[in-house]
């Protein structure tokens, strides 16, 4: 049976659910006929208001942590925001800590394990280059959710939740290749980030070869210099493509590997005069809401950012509740065709 | 005397970071030679690695929680990327907590006080109309951060910063007025949303008001069905002007009360096959990246999100450490013309 909520008390009232509140918390700024009318209706639909905090008494201390690499990209707060609900319903609390891109995330797992009593972990964002002996050292269930892992590890020491990034990454290069386009830049990480950037590249190798398209060190882009610019974001995707336009080096498209980057590729094309997909085309990744929103909209991947999340945490509890032992799943994305590339 | 980093170490040996975060973790795929240089430089330098791990261990359970309104909302997710960062940097944890709209904050934030022996806590976003006396029930430090706050409550009972949300607003509509606009719609949450969008509206009101433009009813808009959008999501601003535009009501210019929404407006009216601004005038609220890289780039408030978290933290701190009493900071924000507006 579904529980009774303050909407539907609400709705009996016909009154907003910030009057039921007020009379369930004896504001002061209602009418005392009015409260009365709701308190009398709560009693009679046997509605527990505050359910959340009643709950929470039952928690006791079962947390679950998430490890974060690369906080900024707006991909991750969609995910968090399933993990934080999902975890909420499941009545553990939600512990959010970030790692810095040269820290070990095992070393601060397994501090985490012991001071928090940690249920179980999901390692969210980067790249996992660890050895087979580092990640058995951890004790409680994990999962590792949209990371690149190296090969070396055997699949069955962990659980993970992905896309592939390296098919999916060829796949829309491949788009721009039979469009026509042969000198396609693209935008990544620098080389020493640990990040699925380095999978993502490799999708664009194996697609330019695969359509005989000689590659060009020129247009794999990235910062030099180290400035203050989150990766993935869009002053990233700003920045490079500013200094693309003004090297000189011919290109007839870019591939960002972040919509962010793309969104930002295209402003600095905007402001050079230019036009997308008029003078340039431009491709992103991941399906962020922006690439539907930008105008132009934006040609990218589309990964399924929320069913990812919620199999993160589903695999991740049935691990903690003993159901199942390690499960690798590769979610498929889609190619979304936007404004934002043409034939030439 | 600043620390030495591991980009440091990387530096002076001429290799990348994960080079060197490989040499420290004695990580199979490096050569020994160079295991070996990177390990003699770091203790050269007196180097610590895995530096927060083993703060980690100092930190017994010092935690401060993070109850948020309105997680989707990106403004948060710069904030929560300051609050995340400080409270590490002060060796205590981060948790994150969502509270959803009906329910009510202070009593979460009471359990978690028991729960998780909190030192304090950070409201974010919404609109707090708690008493008194309800507010003196909590017993550690807490910063209300960016919250609208009804008047009834002493400001010596509370800490908080925020901008003035009702002058800002006024700011911005008191521009539209000026450049010629009288029939200017505005995108809101739904009435029983207790948010600072009330407070935004009140500005709209006393703008018009001043410049003796006659309020009209149908031009206050917001989601009238119970669709599963967010409020202050680009959806939402999108979903919304759709319906304005088919509506036939007249206007020239939309003030949406987040950057978000007015992205989504922008869309809309592109895709009736209208131009902004030649043919509707578009503003926001809040100054996040995205008003700066969409095309046109978007008019709108910017409020000092990061130096608004860096204080929230600070002043937190300070009361932890009996430094001070309550501290009430308003910051002021800016108006940001961008090519979304224009003289009618």
């Amino acid at each position: 049976m579904e529980t009774i909520t303050i909407m539907d008390i609400a709705k009996i009232c016909g009154v907003g659910v910030s009057t039921v509140s007020r009379a369930i918390n004896n504001h002061p700024d209602i009418n005392e006929e009015t409260k009365n009318m709701i308190l009398k209706v709560i009693k009679e639909n046997n509605y527990i208001p505050n359910n959340s905090a009643r709950n929470l008494k039952r928690s006791a201390s079962k947390t679950i942590a998430v490890l974060i690499k690369g906080i900024s990209n707006p991909f991750y707060n969609n995910m968090l925001k399933v993990f934080e609900k999902e975890i909420q319903n499941k009545k553990y609390s939600f512990l959010l800590h970030r790692v810095e891109e040269q820290e070990d995330e095992i070393d601060i797992a397994l501090e985490l394990e012991k001071e928090k009593r940690l249920k179980g972990i999901v390692f969210l964002g980067g790249f996992f280059s660890h050895s087979e002996e580092k990640l058995k050292q951890l004790q409680v269930p994990f999962v590792l959710s949209t990371i690149g892992v190296t090969e070396k590890i055997d699949k069955s020491e962990y659980s993970s939740v992905a896309v592939d990034d390296i098919k999916e990454s060829y796949k829309i290069v491949d788009y721009l290749c039979k469009l026509g386009h042969k000198k396609i830049a693209i935008i990544t990480p620098t080389p020493m980030d640990e990040s699925i950037g380095k999978l993502r590249l490799q999708g664009y190798f194996k697609a330019l070869e695969d359509n005989q398209i000689p590659f060009n060190q020129n247009l794999v882009r990235y910062m030099e210099e180290n400035i203050d610019t989150d990766t993935y974001s869009m002053k990233y995707g700003y920045e490079v493509t500013k200094r693309l336009l003004e090297s000189g080096d011919e290109f007839t498209a870019i591939y960002a590997i972040s919509d962010s980057m793309a969104v930002g590729a295209c402003k600095a094309i905007f402001e050079a005069g230019k036009h997308v997909p008029n003078d340039y085309s431009v491709a992103g990744f991941d399906g962020m809401d922006i690439s539907f929103y930008y105008n132009p909209s934006i040609t990218t991947i589309r990964q399924p950012v929320e069913a990812m999340a919620y199999e993160t945490i589903r695999i991740l509890f049935d691990i903690i509740h003993n159901k199942n032992s390690q499960e690798n799943k590769i979610f498929p994305a889609e190619l979304i065709i936007g404004q934002s590339t043409r034939q030439i």
